[in-house]
């Protein structure tokens, strides 16, 4: 076995004649290669434009020196580090420390955790949550990682402006400096301008990289890299995806394969669900960070799939109900993994046959033979799926695996015809809260009052 | 103001001429209503028979005496109480932790915690989560509450062998019996025989108390209990819910109001993804726990809506743009709450439009006036939404809010015209799942081998 393996994709599940009414061999040699073909070309070309810098992010050797050089030197020296930052800010990091610090990270004890920090993302400005958290931490031992690519995000920057309060009312304000460190525009913003004239401590997010592609940047890099994560083999690991979806010929790109697919089953099938599924609760927020990338790069235009993050085996006693029996308009991607331990379930009570059949199996294999039950059972019934097959929890397969995520979406952005890097429908939200906040030049709107009939 | 104010729901988002083509009031009056009436009719009917235990858990006292009993006399001793539990059986205790405990319950010192257990919800058999779990827990001060009303759930049986193993190599066979509590049928199945031969103390579900149903139960209330929560307060409220809810005139009936929007959204708008939005932290697993209820009753016949939890402001950075953009096929309920404490943004970088705004409001402020812009924004756009108001994160409001969403889902099983007491669904995944473990009596199935062609 190669050092670091493959992750593979199998789509079998989505082909006829595994499963009934699924896509044909012709259609997916034919018309679909083509249209993929087209969306490769013009993801390649915004790509040479440079527009699309999370391609480049895996060789950007100076970031990751620069990084590990800040993490191992500073971040390091803290007990705490707080990430502030929402959406894309903060679901890269999360991410990465539920993968790859694994469960319980923040609980463990110091010896347990190998005295790195433990990690915190706060990604809402809830006054509960803000309010335990300082009441929680040594202000002394806690670093704030505030993580806003525009440098003027209304959530983040409230949450800075309430922390460093606190931070400088425990410190005073000569110190409390040194327990920020900003992640933004490289030119611009209002925390670019605050680290300047303060002198604090930045990572820059390249200008060709929005939020939801940000993981592999500063963004996601500094907090894993803090905690210990082998940022250089994850980043190794996203190269090698990147090296494997190079090719025009659908068949040779598994980026290519995922987007083409989903693609083919929402426009021509109507399935427009697409439940990311893992079987594995390390691999929770990455169902989570999925869900954005999936969401805000292709809703819009008045299309675009629904995603739905979800774990197994959990919640097979939640939404499997529903994608067995409810209508035929999702697509689960399951995700499994290899695994090296295993927890053993102990033989008792031989005379029960409810419980007798487990004993000298394993926790793990019991997940896997779920997610084998559960995708045959779809595809029994029609209903489609495909499977991620990830060799370990590594960085290096994690990796892999958020880059064949972000290629796919891009690909289909190309598909579905619409721009997947941007966002313009949260403008008008955004208006609408300066108005109602008092933000200079923006007028207080009118809002619609309702009916008090229509109140219960 | 009375000691425990109602919910509220307002859904003028939802109706012409608030929202651009939205329902008709003489639709909602008409056809509406009496579709609502039989669908009441038909619920009246199964809880007179006895099949809907949800309704009458507020009026059981015996149950919350025991419960209470047993919290404080037993389950306060310990220093962490672990629910083994998986779908139902585990959403009911996360929701009322998350809430009720607030943020950062098991990280807390015991001070802080005023002396009370930490509680941990172990909803997946996932080996590293418990491996994880065991590694970090003193079994002297651990007790686990295996909950499962059939009790011989896999996923369950699995965790509870092996931590009773666990259990027993740490403490010996005869003192590990003292920290297993189980919640499960009062008459049958695998625990219950267990419990009946070892001597371990049991809570029961009523017979006709469902897994998703079950978060007023013993299932739900222990565990809370345990930790302090007031549960007849919380049941007060479940009470006071269902007081309101007993009206067949649908106008009067909020539960009804819900169920027949929801309804009507999908069957006459296609709107079928139905978006829990509450902007609050402590309601992020309310959202979960709503997710399976709505997923698991009504996805069934080929039909049912597709349920997605979310919270708010985080997810306007993820999944606003799709609801604001992509298809209309949505309708999103937001939950607010009233605040009594919030956090104070102070007020720096006057020089800066994009910071200035910020100082002088409150965190707390800025979510609910998220809220309120989002809400209109979407409904600008002739995107369907409503709106429910907590008085607060109390038990009182949680009970309230948790019978509402039980009572619209029976209602919505009427007019989606399905059984919402039921999930035959899950059958065949069980089936092969016991095949392929070797469960006498279950053949070994044969899988889709797929085509390795197919993978990539």
């Amino acid at each position: 076995m190669p050092e670091h393996p493959d992750i593979r994709i199998d789509v079998s599940n989505m082909m006829a004649p595994h499963l009934p009414g699924g896509t044909e061999r012709a259609a997916f040699e034919g018309g679909m290669a083509d249209r993929f073909g087209r969306a490769f070309d013009e993801v390649a070309l915004r790509r040479k434009r440079g527009e699309m810098g999370f391609f480049d992010l895996p060789y950007a050797s100076e970031t990751v020196d620069q990084v590990e050089g800040l993490a191992n030197g500073f971040g390091q020296w803290f007990e705490d580090v707080v990430v502030l930052g929402i959406g894309g800010s903060g679901l890269g990091s999360l991410t990465l420390r539920d993968a790859l610090c694994g469960p319980l990270w923040n609980e463990r004890s110091d010896e347990k955790r190998d005295h790195f920090p433990r990690l915190r993302i706060i990604d809402n400005p809830d006054p509960d949550t803000v309010r335990a958290l300082l009441d929680h931490l040594d202000p002394a031992r806690t670093l704030f990682n505030v993580v806003s690519k525009s440098g003027s995000t209304a959530e983040t920057m409230a949450q800075y402006l309430a922390t460093r309060d606190w931070v400088e009312r425990g410190l005073g304000e000569d110190e409390a400096r040194g327990h920020f460190l900003f992640t933004t525009d490289p030119g611009r913003g209002a925390l670019r301008q605050i680290a300047e004239s303060e002198g604090i401590p930045t990572l820059s997010v390249p200008e060709n990289v929005g939020g939801r592609f940000s993981v592999l940047s500063s963004v996601g890099l500094f907090p894993a890299a803090a905690c210990g994560v082998d940022v250089r083999a994850l980043l190794a690991g996203a190269a090698a995806m990147e090296a494997r979806c190079r090719s025009r010929k659908l068949v040779d790109n598994p980026a290519g394969v995922l987007a083409a697919l989903l693609h083919a089953a929402h426009t021509e099938s109507g399935r427009s669900v697409h439940v990311f599924m893992p079987y594995a609760d390390r691999l929770r927020s990455l169902a989570l960070w999925f869900q954005q990338l999936w969401a805000e790069s292709l809703g819009k235009e008045g299309g675009g799939p629904t995603p739905l993050a979800s774990v197994g085996a959990t919640d097979q006693h939640s939404l499997l109900q529903l994608l067995m029996e409810g209508p035929r308009d999702k697509v689960v991607l399951f995700a499994g993994i290899e695994r090296e331990d295993d927890v053993d379930i102990p033989e008792r009570h031989p005379e029960m046959p409810g419980l007798a059949y487990l004993g000298g199996h394993g926790l793990g294999e019991l997940l896997d033979v779920e997610r084998a039950a559960t995708a045959e059972a779809l595809r029994r019934e029609g209903r489609a799926n495909l499977s991620i097959q990830l060799p370990g929890v590594t960085p290096h397969a994690l990796g892999q695996s958020l880059m064949l995520l972000q290629i796919a979406t891009v690909y289909a952005g190309g598909l579905y015809g619409v721009d997947p890097l941007d966002q313009p429908g949260v403008e008008l939200g955004k208006t609408l809260t300066y108005g109602l906040m008092g933000r200079d030049g923006f007028e207080a709107p009118e809002l619609d009052a309702g009916d008090p009939r229509w109140r219960f």
